[in-house]
């Protein structure tokens, strides 16, 4: 089983604030869906726009997520997210632990499906490519 | 030149508003945008959705707005925002008025431009069809 | 133990799509958000605000939320939403579960804390009042 | 009159985007209000939270804003935003310019109002402190 994780620092934003002046939480989920996509990124080298282009690809739709949250964060404060890939065959789990200054404020898993267009132009779920597979080895 | 007025409610939510516990401003914008799908639906009958399948339409991207904002809303006001269209040959404006209470608090106006796909499956801009038009006028 | 039902129809907007078409799911979870406000009102007769100004109340952070996506929404979709609360001493628990046409497409639970100000001006958890699980037994 | 311009890179992620594969316009305002906060930052060495704290200063309501949209960005795109001040007396403006590899994408102008709270803690405009004022002339 191949795991990878990626790290970057997030500036939580004024309108990602609620009336409580903490962030709103499904700003949260916006925050892990880019941290995945980055995850990608850094390990292929391209951006989820040329993964469109350049692999047998249509999108990893998300089957399943969940979250805790531990301490609130605040506009102005820059996060860390640290992302855990483990692929399964056509699927794959990502972790995001979510901190500030070295505490733990919220953590998530997802659960996500590999998928590509059939010969009817329809979605359906396939094996993580090689080629996919073998960029996080050797990262 | 043909005028149609679209008068709808909507509630503002706590997750629309920032840390003044007030309306986050980006977030009128997407009621705007949400009611000038509601005054083409309310004219013709059929959602956006539908419009894609229905016409010829690949959008009607915005190409200018301006908003003027006067008093602030917060979660759990019930606004109305009455939505006036003027169509133009291949673009139209839309002005909102959003109000509370019967106070204006922010009015917003949009030129938009009918697409439609092209042979070579680009973008241009088209004449609205008069389909359309018609609608605008027997409704 | 409480439990209390709430629904009510909520129509999935253009802007709350991503690039594949279907709903960008975080923002599934400001539906989520937004009904379980909706739930308090429904039993309560009184807005998010008014709870503010009304009731020991300073808020119901989530502590934990998971979230099953069965199959997607679509802009112009009219969906369903059925909330459903529990009550324990100081937090409370609401279940959602999205559906179109009579079919499940999302489920979502969560735990959220009732919280208070303390002497200093702090947050703490706090039992839910009386007089708010009275207006769920009695509706 | 005061101008000072900050430049700062922005990555459009795939939640910005609508089923048509661009940005959703709604979410350009949540950058550029976000460029507005960077400006200050860039000059004031402090972020919105700590200019709450430590100066005299309740925020800056947004009175107008208008923005023309020229061509579209996508999920992937890394985007230049350009944002110039000038200060009136009480309120100041802000121009953003966002552009792609060198070509301009859309334009913003926000017109703010710079506000503390009275004696009976309602917000009021107020001139821009001498000491923020200082802080875009030195820098």
């Amino acid at each position: 089983m191949t795991t990878f994780t990626n790290t970057r620092i997030v500036r939580i934003e004024w309108g990602d604030c609620d009336p409580a002046g903490i962030i709103y939480y499904p700003n949260y989920f916006r925050i892990f869906d880019a941290a995945t996509a980055m995850l990608f990124e850094a390990a292929l080298g391209m951006t989820k726009f040329q993964m469109f282009k350049n692999l047998e690809f249509t999108g990893w739709p998300l089957v399943r997520t969940q979250a805790r949250f531990l301490k609130p964060t605040r506009f102005g404060d820059d996060v860390e997210v640290a992302s855990t890939v483990k692929f399964g065959r056509t699927s794959f789990e990502v972790e995001h632990k979510l901190s500030l200054k070295g505490e733990l404020c919220a953590e998530c898993s997802e659960k996500r499906v590999w998928t590509v267009r059939d010969a009817q132009g329809y979605l359906k779920s396939h094996p993580v490519p090689e080629a996919v597979l073998g960029k996080f080895k050797t990262n």
